[in-house]
């Protein structure tokens, strides 16, 4: 049982402790160290978040975090609008854009199908990734799911939707789709023996051609 | 180079990412947590805050966290107002009150004397600590300061000036204080191999009368 000199301290205390990944002693020492910021610090540090929480958006069409109706990369022109990269959240957003190495849009999902957690695919912006395959013309849908059991059946999930949507389509011209997922292997800079043994074997059985 | 995809977002997370421990990641986690909670949720949390920072006062006998002018340790009848114990901080505080050993009042310094930071005896709440004991009638002072150098000179410094205040009272009564510090040694449930070895030492040589 905690002792708090204040209940003001207590609430306090108590709704930063609410926070994933932060015990109660954490708690503690942040909101005394806020308790010791000159008073207009506190103010940036708790409007900063309401502001968040009121003013921001998700983008109409990908469902990323938005300023605007419409995000920066949807509304790109130096961006290829006909690759759309299939991720979970926003974090993973942004983790693919700080390699540099993708040119093209998004789609976020808000999760992966995960029936433990009560997570179908309605919960899930699923429907919303269909419906942008035709209008939009999409050549190449990338799932660049985690790597779990939950991951894997979310991509089995989309990449059978998107088999049903390509059979029927009534079209005379038949879509040329191309679906692919994030190759997997054995990290860059990692030693096999600290590899886990189930990405080694399929590392083995997945083997691609060494073009030195 | 972190590409938000919103500013808000961005503003939300640096200042999180302020905090003392909070890196950016966690900052981002955090934020995106609170971005997923109800409106009614997230307004609780920074109300919470914002009511602390501006509502909290410091007792103004023992400038412990208090909601009032004097908080409920230095108001309470069943406490021993002769009996001060010195500590660093809030924290401290608390964590003597959860042992339940101590009925006595508190004095909060407010930090260590500590040159290295620029923190002399005027930036702590020392002279206060000085004008209680003779309107108070204390009868004994506990130095419960952190164990460390910065701990060890501010303990010396209180004591000496507790001295001269003994030295210079002009009653025709001489005042009988008892100025004491925390038990020092192994601390409880500690094997010896794994005490440093100053403890180890000093607890040899500070041995005491076993009266199992």
């Amino acid at each position: 049982m905690d002792s708090y000199p204040s209940i003001l301290l207590e609430n306090a205390v108590n709704q930063v402790a609410s926070l994933p990944g932060i015990g109660r002693k954490t708690a503690l020492r942040l909101v005394l160290h806020l308790l010791r910021q000159p008073q207009n610090e506190v103010e940036a540090f708790t409007s900063a978040i309401s502001r968040m929480k009121k003013e921001v958006r998700y983008c109409r069409i990908c469902h990323n975090i938005s300023d605007q109706e419409i995000c920066p990369i949807c509304q790109s022109h130096r961006r290829d609008h006909q690759t759309i990269c299939v991720v979970e959240n926003v974090q993973d957003v942004m983790s693919i854009e700080n390699t540099g190495q993708f040119t093209g849009v998004y789609h976020v999902l808000g999760g992966v199908i995960s029936p433990m957690d009560g997570i179908g695919p309605k919960e899930l912006e699923i429907d919303s990734l269909i419906e942008r395959i035709l209008p939009e013309h999409i050549q190449e849908v990338i799932l660049a799911l985690p790597a779990t059991m939950e991951g894997d059946t979310t991509n089995f999930y989309i990449y059978r939707r998107l088999q049903n949507l390509l059979e029927s389509n009534s079209n005379e011209t038949p879509i040329d789709l191309k679906i692919s997922q994030l190759a997997r292997g054995v990290a860059i800079g990692n030693e096999l023996e600290y590899t886990d043994e189930i990405t080694l074997g399929r590392s083995i059985i997945n083997r691609t051609l060494f073009n030195g």
